[in-house]
């Protein structure tokens, strides 16, 4: 029976992780090896060996309502893409309100963990730990759940750089970048057109002399400003959609969405379009990457071919001279140095785990990574759903098949990610959203029933079907409900609102008695009106006494 | 007979001016206060009083075609947009191919034009300079061009805001902003959301804290990457659509162009929609505001109503605490200190001259101002039309009205202006760019005539009608025609597509026979592909002999 968890780090799947532990009456310890919490999010302005590193500017391209935890929405007047700060200001309100901080040691890196000689019978686990002034200590735990991330080890290819040694410049890996500063002026080439490449692309164009992006195989280009100016996952991250993703071929739905694109920026005359379909991997999100191509900032090349000097030799056999600086946006590698290597299975080129959470081959299931996943949605909600589910299989509530039939499933899973999308090595993570929410929740018990909903309790049927696939439908029902998440649901569109209402705008508004026998008209100053969603500011006063709500889901008015 | 011209000032209107001058057989002589050619283009690090200053990050928002002058494009490699470092280049290119820089004396100021006391008999201007040592020069001139600009006078209205002399931040002109160094961490107010506001806004938000952008009246804001990502003013700057504003109502026109832009943004949602139509003033031109506005960087508000210590009240009540920096970026008024007061006519609010050229009490037509005119489009080819008219007319082969009906015409065009803009005092100078264009190259005998056009040369008429209205249309014909205009107008796209072309994209590409008896496949490299353009760029081995031209205005291809 499991009682002691040890949750390594506290970036924000470790500290979900402590609350799922916490709800479960288990007692988790927290080993973090920096000094705060919100690890990739955490900003230092110096990049630290062996851990996340984020720039100066960076902002998250998932929305609020989007990225929050299921049962802690972000508070209404936060931006809708949350700057760094904001998001560590997040997580801190979290661990204060779930009074989590008590339960991390802070400085303590995990040097290792090792199972226990009787681990056969008992499941637990041996962790050594070091603290800031090296001194080890070791601990016994009954489980251990792993939150340590996947954007720590900078993936560095020079070896496919040939001549990279001879290069006059400066060179360094994403990971090291915080800011334009040092490119004031200078010759600038990217490589790799992933978001980290695309942000520093465009950032650096603003100093630099050029930039030119180099991409072995091109990129959808998506924007967060969507229709209308929504924020583009609360538009299209609906269950609805993902139904239709269901039913439609997606080779369809690649073009219908590739041909939306299209006619915002042709990525083709763009330089950008890539050999894959749109929904063959993960889009790069970046808003103003197609502007710095049309303004001449940033140049879109091919793969590198060779670097002579300080020139770079691209693979159609264009030369850019007197570069003065090339930036890796290469990727990662992922890794556990602390694990014994006979528990990360592997399957093809990734770790093979059941879910991408249990290691299939243990004896006992008492060892968990969280949050090792990657997908076209926020990190938090699904690390959160993992944890979930962790603690309810510590708990011994949930069983896991057996070792057998998770090996099978790891397999599986490994063909299935090969044949949907583009895998190569350094994104083996890859899940779709809400397929994999929904699984999960299966797991757990928490998956909302369309059917149910649709006859227990039709307005919120409806903004589950139609509505962006928000975390706290995962909060409606089954273990860990909590009351405030069909209320959450309801406001979820007035949480985006809130950050916009910060200039009133005058409006003629036309009101008519029930009969039609009377018209009248207002002049109202409004903070937002958006496609039939409307709220009086200063109508306080008027003699119209009902409301007529035409179009449910949009239109409400307070009087 | 006018022989000896003065040009005052060396900027794009004067260097066309010059230009013209030439053409005609005139003597110019142009007076430069700076170093430079250039005018507000040449950028300098600190701003220098009664000049025109730009900030280091710039980027004209009038994309390449349309702002070339009329019978020397842009080379084909430059960027749609271009920063202001490439605009002093072209400049140079300009320059140096037209020789110009030999009538320019550079670092002599213009301290006054004076009417010669024989004036009225021999229309002759006395002008007095100043060379950089300070020794003043008279000269006598038969005619001046003043190109002098109208970006040299910040207007900063403190009276208007009440309590700036509390203010314990800093405060001021966007004359002033050079780039966001100093607002590392500060929370700014930027008042105005002129072109210059946005960019500031914009820009700053990137280092500041907080960034508040306060508008009195909102504003409709455009993006220059439009449907497609071609330059928006490709796009729809067109005869055609002129035509279109010629038949059907503004307020259509306005309703259909907010629809459209309200579908990228909603105006509302975003707290920018002003109180006036979309066509009636000049819109804002951004691209980054609406994403600034979504990721909370900027915070849009009303109007200033008091500003108490370090705090700034808004009209809405609504209060800013702490505000370091309040960037006015609230314009800009003309002056021509150097030029008597009884040449300039008032009328209203602006000043009154005829087509915005000619002062309309003279005496004798021998004094002009070229440049001085605000519209959606570039001041250089609108500069180079009035500097082609007014050598014209100094020359004798145009004659311009009685002084009466010149100055019938300029109330006629205030009331006009008054009727169709929502002109505030501010911006007196502003024209609708294809009819203003169209009404001097009127004056000038140079008008491309449609019908004309259709029954002589179908594939230009297509052209002119359809495609953007480049300046290179009003070299096709009458006095200043240039026989490479047909050719221009032709190659236009294709130097637009130019610059995009950095990485070329594999295409599949199915040819047939013409009896479609042989299919034949081709994996094919394109540079781009936009909307039924093709370039081949490796199809120099295959079988297929004959190419099919459908869609004439946009198909071709290179065997």
């Amino acid at each position: 029976m499991v009682r002691t968890v040890a949750v390594i780090g506290a970036g924000p799947s470790g500290l979900t992780s402590i609350k799922s532990c916490l709800e479960e009456g288990l007692e988790p310890t927290c080993f973090e090896s920096s000094d705060d919490i919100g690890g990739l999010w955490k900003f230092k302005e110096v990049s630290e060996p062996n851990r996340a590193s984020i720039y100066r500017s960076l902002t998250i391209n998932i929305s609020k309502e989007m990225m929050c935890f299921s049962d802690f929405p972000i508070p209404a007047d936060y931006p809708n893409y949350m700057h760094h700060s904001r998001i560590l200001q997040y997580f801190r309100l979290y661990a204060e309100h779930f009074k989590l901080l008590q339960h991390i040691s802070f400085q303590t890196s995990v040097r290792s963990v090792r199972q226990r000689p009787d681990f056969s019978h008992s499941g637990q686990w041996e962790v050594v730990t070091e603290n800031r002034e090296g001194q080890e200590e070791r601990h016994m735990f009954d489980s251990v759940i792993v939150c340590s991330g996947h954007y720590s080890y900078p993936h560095l290819p020079l070896k496919d750089f040939s001549g990279i040694e001879s290069f006059e410049g400066k060179y360094f890996h994403s990971w090291d970048y915080k800011g334009p500063e040092d490119l004031y002026g200078k010759r600038v080439v990217v490589i790799g057109i992933g978001n980290s490449g695309g942000d520093i692309a465009v950032e650096s164009s603003r100093v630099a002399k050029q930039v030119y992006l180099s991409t072995r195989r091109g990129a959808w280009v998506i924007r967060v400003l969507s229709d209308n100016g929504l924020p583009v996952d609360m538009k299209y991250n609906t269950r609805f959609v993902h139904i239709l993703f269901q039913l439609l071929p997606v080779n369809w739905l690649s073009w219908f969405g590739e041909k939306k694109l299209n006619a915002m920026y042709d990525h083709t005359m763009y330089a950008l379009k890539p050999k894959h379909r749109l929904f063959s991997t993960i889009p790069v999100i970046n808003d103003e990457l197609p502007n710095k191509i049309l303004t001449g900032g940033v140049m879109v090349k091919p793969n590198v071919q060779q670097i002579r000097g300080s020139s770079v030799v691209f693979e159609d056999g264009s030369v850019v001279d007197k570069v003065d600086v090339i930036v890796f946006a290469t990727g990662y590698n992922y890794d556990f140095p602390f694990l014994p290597s006979n528990v990360m299975h592997k399957s093809g080129h990734r770790v093979g785990l059941y879910k991408h959470v249990f290691p299939p081959t243990l004896e006992h299931p008492t060892m968990a990574v969280v949050g090792f996943i990657h997908a076209l949605g926020a990190i938090m909600p699904q690390a959160e759903m993992q944890s979930r589910w962790v603690t309810r299989v510590f708990k011994g509530h949930k069983k896991l098949p057996s070792n057998q039939a998770m090996l099978k499933a790891v397999e599986y899973d490994t063909k299935d990610m090969d044949k949907n999308y583009i895998v190569s090595k350094l994104v083996p993570l890859q899940v779709d959203f809400v397929s994999y929410m929904d699984d999960i929740a299966g797991e757990v018990g928490v998956r909302p029933s369309l059917a149910w909903l649709f006859f227990t309790d039709y307005p919120l049927f409806k903004r589950v079907l139609w509505g962006p696939v928000t975390a706290y439908q995962y909060r409606i029902t089954g273990p860990g409900k909590w009351s405030g998440a069909r209320q959450a649901i309801f406001t979820q569109f007035e949480r985006m609102f809130q950050p916009f209402k910060t200039r009133q705008v005058t409006y003629l508004l036309y009101i008519h008695t029930e009969d039609a026998s009377k018209i009248f008209v207002f002049k109202i100053n409004v903070h937002w009106y958006q496609k039939g969603y409307y709220t009086m500011m200063c109508c306080s006063a008027h003699p119209c006494t009902r409301w007529r709500r035409s179009r449910d889901v949009l239109w409400w008015a307070v009087c």
